[in-house]
């Protein structure tokens, strides 16, 4: 069995050390090949593992580093002060091939920044992309892209999110993945001049299989594998339902548990109601992929609980295994060999 | 008591005569004041009357029209082939103060663009804005604009957006309404140059409570009024939305129906229930007002069953009464003067 190496930014996300050491201690029990290496400050995280019976040891070890990047920073003084960060430091690790792949709950755009000047981009790659999957109506996924880490794209960035969609979701599928455009509809004459554009550009190859454009009501509705938008448009399109799901979950509980009768009835008879809609909170899917680099970095939501990050550092080794940037890679050749012939 | 006359593009939507007649003559029981101008086949509206028992009269009556508007008609023909249609009637009744307001389930596209070359827009507007409210976690309303009214804009039409939102929503709440951008972060350095420029100015002015930006998953939560982003993202975060609402109550309603015992409790317990989570629906919100013009036009769901329907006729009455076209006009005007000294 390979040793798979997660660097994990020990000090990222809105409650650091707190949720990030105990999740790192509990992912270690599901993967047996996992080691991780937590990236932080060593007098802080000491006491953490320690507060849960653990030391560092060959499969849970400390990289010290006493900086943080904050969620402050400005992009353009974050290259210049992030020597000694911790997330600066666990995307080295991965740059230097102490680790296969990196997880951070830090500032996205210095992630995204830092990632792209230490890891480089995929041949073929103007600009990486965030990517996640949301759960769909019958309990399949579906991944959307850019979910922020470009604010505004040209359609051929647009075009290689759609391959490099494809490359990902594929192997999960196990089949060729379904691709559309989020648009605001579906006819060919709707939508901006990106939308429009992109999709005569995916209407001209076929080794990606572009269905056309699809409407943010249907993204659950397991009408398509693979969306590709603009990181503005995939932001709002994620945080608005999670706003509507979280919103949802708290109303129920609220009516729920508004009695005594209530609550007891409810859970007796209702009990998996609660797991099932927390399965279709976007929220819970946590670990978003930087794709495009030539490294695996999985960004944590920055407000994840322990599960949330638990979550992130299985998606990081899922990547590792299913060796996505090579098979992005190979997928961006496919396509160019196409476009060229 | 002054009358007020509402022009009904009777065909519009997809379900026509259906749904519009039967909403019309329920409208009519709300509001003593309302006369409705059916506008359509009268050979398919007559029937559809009769059938409940109406026949034309001095408070409901048909403006016959023969051809309609196809979802798939193309904008640069639509202007053309626009003469006897119903919506381009319904739009006529209002340009010519026969009603002073018209609702139509039609092509948006098309009910944008005839609007907007019948009607003119008011003086310092240059686009239209398609505006709706949210029900927010209080049961308070945010009103969001651009629906989709336009998939681009710059930083000056936002801004007229946000001077348009304040007068609607000011109306309503009875003081100054809170408004923000909607972006993907709420740090000054987030988003694209668009929200970027159009903060900076809606900082210059005093008239318009401008609170900065806000995320999407913020939207519903009661921290600002109206909120305003391009068209392209609006309708992408109401269809997000409402595709997850509706899918948080189909799982729901699943769940309680999944055993007759269950189906009973929830019956006498969670009646409650279902009615609070639908008023959490987006999709039951219907009647987005087309903001910017020298006339009230309310665009209705194309989808929008009878009660929806209602919604749109009361949203077209509430408008009447209050002015809003003029009261959007004084608000332009203040801004203007503060702008200029």
């Amino acid at each position: 069995m390979r040793t798979i190496t997660v660097a994990l930014d020990a000090m990222g996300g809105d409650f650091g050390p707190h949720v990030t050491v105990p999740a790192a201690v509990q992912a270690l029990s599901i993967f047996p090949e996992l080691n991780i290496i937590l990236v932080g400050d060593e007098s802080v995280l000491i006491p953490h593992l320690s507060s849960l019976g653990f030391y560092p040891n060959d499969r849970i070890y400390i990289e010290h580093t006493d900086k943080v990047i904050a969620d402050t920073d400005k992009p353009s003084s974050i290259m210049r002060r992030s020597a000694g960060t911790s997330m600066r430091r666990a995307i080295d690790l991965v740059e230097d091939h102490t680790a296969q792949a990196c997880v951070s709950g830090g500032n996205t755009g210095a992630l995204m920044g830092l990632s792209r000047y230490r890891l480089k981009l995929l041949p073929n790659i103007e600009r990486p992309a965030l990517v996640s999957t949301l759960p769909t109506r019958s309990g399949q996924k579906v991944w959307l892209l850019d979910l922020g880490a470009n604010v505004s794209v040209d359609a051929n960035t647009l075009f290689q999110f759609a391959v490099m969609g494809t490359a990902l979701a594929e192997e999960h599928l196990h089949r060729t993945p379904r691709v559309a455009i989020l648009n605001v509809g579906t006819e060919e004459i709707k939508g901006n001049e990106l939308v429009k554009q992109c999709s005569e550009l995916l209407q001209q190859v076929q080794t990606i299989n572009y269905i056309g454009f699809i409407e943010a009501h249907q993204l659950l509705h397991d009408e398509a594998d693979v969306v590709v938008c603009d990181g503005f448009v995939g932001n709002v399109c994620l945080k608005a339902s999670e706003g509507v799901a979280n919103l949802f979950l708290e109303k129920l509980k609220q009516h729920m548990l508004s009695s005594k009768l209530r609550a007891w009835i409810s859970k007796i008879l209702f009990s998996e109601l609660f797991s099932d809609l927390k399965q279709l909170n976007p929220d819970q899917y946590n670990g978003a992929s930087l794709l495009g680099l030539r490294g695996i970095v999985i960004k944590s939501h920055g407000s994840a609980d322990k599960t949330a990050i638990i979550n992130a550092i299985i998606e990081a080794v899922h990547e590792v295994k299913r060796q996505v940037p090579s098979r992005i890679s190979d997928r961006l050749e496919t396509v160019s060999l196409e476009r060229q012939n």
